[in-house]
């Protein structure tokens, strides 16, 4: 792709973590916007992103990152924990910047637009809810990575009130920073992560948990070769933020949470009833799902 | 390690899958062995050996593949599945093979031991069970791999009439292809791997079946970034070896699948709670479990 300079004037980002930090180290090295501005509550966090030079300014307030960032060439991206949108969004509220491009980065959408819907009034046209899916069981700046969201997925969420070019502007950034985008409702979004992100998660929390609690701790981790390993990485996450997570999408996850535990009561009942030939149809209905959208989705190639 | 030539005379495997596929071409690489013989019930495998030159001469039979391999410098390695095993040891036995150094690599120990004394009337002392720490999702010779050892452990669980010499002689061998030997109860090592092993593969397939049985199945899958790839992979694992890995060490994994069950309840409880506290506490305990233990074993190294 041919680099036709900065098409962004002024990039505001708002927490310099994994995310924010990748994102501020991404923008850089592709030179997308004439300007970074990063602000983040915890100055470690900021003077890290200003040693490693991904950022050319850094706010002394929120107020004082974003000032300035309001016409259509600049944005500004909240990259802070869940939690931390609703007191952001306000903080923006404040200072009058309603007019203001901006997208978010959060795990769990609907809670994103209920909270903006509380503080501006309505959701702003120019608010474009955004998920990059290139999580990992690390976290903070130290864990930046300018090349994080390469081939990975970024979902958008817009409502009915959205402005059709605040989207495309916010697809334009994900796809110059090599991600593939696509739009589903935050609803539909928050039913999908509870499936293949949330629930994950939260059972590998419950398996570390469940056998690191018992007997010989080291041995048990000794022996992750025989599967485990798959299992624990996730559950070195960052615990507040995945505590949040759960609890702002608790609804769908539950719901996941009950089909799972039937599901593994049925095989519990299976074992116990010695039942090969329904054990063995489950575990082979599981493969040639997996085996099936493996080859089509190149999941071992990520 | 100076390689100081053939230590065995005649190493037979019976079973080319995955593992005896790995075996074969670990000790025809290394020459550790002056012959290296094998057997499979399918005769496309044994020919799959043969035209990868990693081994020398493939049986007509089961008894033609250990005739003469009586000597203390003979082996004979049981890697076929685990349903498998009694009526190996039933054929060797009416073969009159007693005297002969056995060793085998299944996945459950106690049911090994159980099936010897069946077969022979007591455990033979120059029987060493073993299990190699190095599995894969995948299995068939297609997948053999003379390196697929190093760095794994492999667990021996001798019983108190086990020869130590046996003993010694088999973990050379495993040591020789790069592994790390230990010896444990085979009690023991039924209740670990259904820790580390069993409970997590049938988690994977119970996660995978629940989630491609909804919807759109794909959608699931391509956002598997998110956390549920981890999981998918080992639910692509063979569901007739696991259907009787599970069944086989039934108890020890109804034990912890039990335990689990107790664990994902008390989150489902905290989560329909709102107990923040507790949830993060929970995760907290799980990360600071891995985070400690895995920089204690290296487990993101493997």
């Amino acid at each position: 792709m041919a680099d036709q300079g900065p098409c962004w004037q002024q990039i505001v980002i708002i927490g310099m973590g994994m995310i924010g930090g990748s994102l501020a180290a991404g923008i850089k090295t592709r030179h997308l916007a004439k300007t970074v501005t990063a602000w983040d509550k915890n100055p470690a966090s900021l003077q890290q992103a200003q040693d490693a030079g991904v950022i050319d300014r850094a706010g002394e307030s929120l107020a004082d990152a974003v000032s300035g960032a309001d016409t259509s060439s600049d944005l500004v991206i909240l990259a802070v924990p869940i939690q931390a949108i609703a007191p952001t969004f306000q903080a923006l509220h404040d200072i009058q910047t309603t007019d203001t491009l901006i997208t978010d980065v959060s795990s769990v959408k609907s809670a994103i637009i209920t909270a903006a819907r509380e503080v501006f009034g309505k959701v702003p046209a120019n608010l474009v809810p955004g998920h990059p899916i290139a999580g990992s069981e690390k976290s903070g700046f130290a864990a930046a990575d300018s090349k994080l969201f390469e081939q990975h997925r970024v979902i958008l969420t817009p409502v009915d009130n959205t402005a059709r070019q605040a989207i495309d502007k916010v697809s334009s950034l994900w796809q110059k920073l090599g991600a593939e985008v696509v739009e589903m409702t935050p609803t539909h979004h928050d039913i999908l992560l509870a499936q293949t992100s949330h629930l994950p998660h939260l059972l590998a929390y419950a398996l570390v948990d469940t056998l690191s609690g018992q007997g010989d701790d080291l041995e048990v981790f000794q022996y992750a070769a025989g599967g485990f390993r798959d299992f624990s990485r996730i559950a070195a996450s960052d615990p507040a933020m995945w505590r949040d997570i759960i609890r702002t999408n608790n609804k769908p996850v539950l719901k996941v949470l009950d089909r799972y535990l039937d599901e593994v009561r049925k095989i519990k009942h299976l074992i116990e009833q010695d039942d090969a030939e329904e054990l063995e149809a489950l575990f082979r209905r599981a493969k040639s799902a997996r085996d099936h959208f493996s080859a089509l989705t190149a999941l071992d190639k990520e």
